[in-house]
């Protein structure tokens, strides 16, 4: 069976080593002429494509693949509905288009009663912070990742800077108001749904953030109250259902009042599911695989407590460096400043012992 | 880091596939013209070699590697002696030199106090089968693996027959005859030494062969006693010191009246250790690539326990045929009778479980 992923960075480089182990042959759209594919060189084809390119000349030149899959929701939704006619797309082009775009996730999630932080979107910023009052986050529509083009505003000076920032901008702005949220803390739902109906669950990860970037993860989250994960996976198979999707949904809530609000989708794999790579019998990337290929899905059980940290803008550390316990990922991307280039598991069977690892390498390894 | 593996094996495949994500990059030496490097297309430059190739051309073509290790033994140890002034070998020269042959390698036990069975070298069938008495084994003492160039003499009619076997063959053939031994079961052990010294160990794993091949493993072996699990590593240790080892060792031991007798060394991962990559923290393939980067080994512990199948002969299983808990690993090898194509792993907390998947499955799935 042959696999195309649209996208060219790790998240298709995790997803094509996972699979190659199970026979699958993999190639890669490249669908910006700047994207850097060193992650997935090796790998299998890679070819670029752009909109004036006819999608029969690109499944040609992809090898002719069974199915279609995605590594990142900032594409082009009409390429994955394009290439329906030819083979199986999973997720399907509209589950994709839903959560691509903020005001859309935020109907979807309305309209299937799971809560999410109040918003007004389609307004000027004054009218959406004089409804929600301050504060409140303001995010591009489809830009926004990893805390870019993202904005916190607590004060009027915020937001008199913010609006004075789009009108130097010119072009008119697509972007939600959202009423902040003070959580008590972030949590993240990583789910399969195969294209038979099957679904499974990894549990919930808690994960903190850095200026908007994932920074760790720890899973199982720490003093995790069943309620939560079964809200969690409630909300997750409405989802499912709504949209027939098929292949790995990541879920971001915030945790308010021991209750769950979700913040963001993300229709893929999903950073805070790494710590399955050595925590779970099953990890997310071969789960994916087998969701989009009808195998039957792998056991999401978890292997005592992970931590995952997130290398970001650091030179690659030497092997020789790891502490014991401890397994690199390195996505072979070009160090630059604030880019995820690889992530750190440690796996232990004691949470404390996961959480002072967490706590020393901070304080003592963190760029 | 750059890693060249003599061998395009199914075991380069995945030690390739353990150290991409590590960030470590690899090439291959081809050595045999007739080598099949479906296996490890892609993952790196495959450069082939004759004896006649001078080494410093090999050690530049394969882009002056940090370390050259190696998938099998039975290749030549003088190229491994040749490269050594340029890189690491690991393990070195001499150590892959006397687990090469059976001769040495008896030597090697007898020198360090391990039990072996009984063995006649150097003479003919005739003089050795009286000195041992029948039943024997008789193995070549180079080119013998997975039951092949390997005899089992019951009677005089079976002696005739290969005296027979080997003067046809006209050219002196070089074997060792051993005492066959009525072992209770079959164990290996699966070691690896790190180049800084740490040693770390797997559990005993239990094996059973089809005519010489391994056809099923389980791990960690049932009602396993801990006296034996001392022994085996003890014997381990033993091996290491002497040859100075760095990187993954077996050891295939016969169970006879509750202790062990050594019956084959691979100075390699080994195919009894391919449970690991669902039934350890760390698997087999990457602690060996830990052990030769000077990296800190992983973790060995078991996770639940772990049944192992060899495809052997057959069609690629599909993956909508896979059972729940099972992972296929797939060597993309042409399929041809006889010949290890790929594992299947089942991993269940429960060893009755275990047992009873394995036995359906050879009931109704092995070919």
């Amino acid at each position: 069976m042959h696999i195309a992923i649209v996208g060219c960075g790790q998240l298709a480089r995790m997803l094509a080593l996972a699979g190659i182990p199970m026979g699958l042959k993999f190639s890669f759209v490249k669908d910006k002429p700047d994207s850097d594919t060193s992650p997935i060189n090796g790998l299998g084809n890679i070819v670029p494509w752009s909109p004036d390119t006819p999608v029969a000349q690109l499944y040609e030149a992809l090898g002719r693949p069974d199915v279609v899959t995605i590594e990142k929701e900032q594409l082009d939704a009409g390429l994955l509905k394009a290439l329906q006619p030819f083979c199986s797309v999973f997720p399907n082009a509209d589950a994709v288009a839903q959560c691509q775009h903020r005001h859309t996730q935020k109907q979807l999630l309305s309209r299937l009663d799971i809560a999410a932080a109040p918003f007004v979107y389609g307004q000027s910023l004054r009218v959406s912070v004089d409804r929600l009052g301050l504060p409140v986050v303001v995010k591009s529509c489809r830009e926004g990742y990893d805390g870019k083009n993202q904005w916190t505003l607590k004060s009027e000076a915020d937001v008199a800077q913010l609006e004075q920032h789009f009108a130097q901008l010119g072009d008119e702005q697509d972007y939600i108001v959202e009423q902040w949220i003070p959580f008590e803390r972030e949590l993240s739902l990583v789910s399969a749904r195969s294209a038979e109906g099957e679904v499974t669950h990894y549990c919930l990860t808690e994960n903190h953030h850095v200026n908007g970037m994932l920074r760790e993860s720890i899973a199982p989250a720490p003093k995790l109250d069943a309620n939560l994960q079964a809200q969690a996976q409630q909300s997750m198979q409405r989802l499912f259902d709504e949209l027939d999707y098929v292949g790995v949904l990541a879920m971001e809530c915030f945790v308010v009042d021991s209750t769950l609000l979700v913040n963001e989708l993300a229709p893929r794999v999903h950073n805070s599911g790494h710590w399955t790579q050595q925590g779970s019998a099953t990890c997310q990337f071969e789960n994916h695989l087998r969701a989009i290929t009808g195998t039957v899905l792998g056991n999401t059980a978890s292997i005592g407590v992970t931590g995952m940290i997130n290398l970001v803008g650091t030179a690659k550390p030497s092997l020789k460096s790891l502490d014991y316990g401890v397994s690199l990922h390195w996505y072979d991307k070009a160090v630059k400043p604030g880019r995820k280039l690889g992530h750190l598991l440690y796996n232990h069977p004691d949470l404390a012992n996961v959480q002072e690892y967490l706590r020393q390498y901070a304080q003592t390894k963190s760029p």
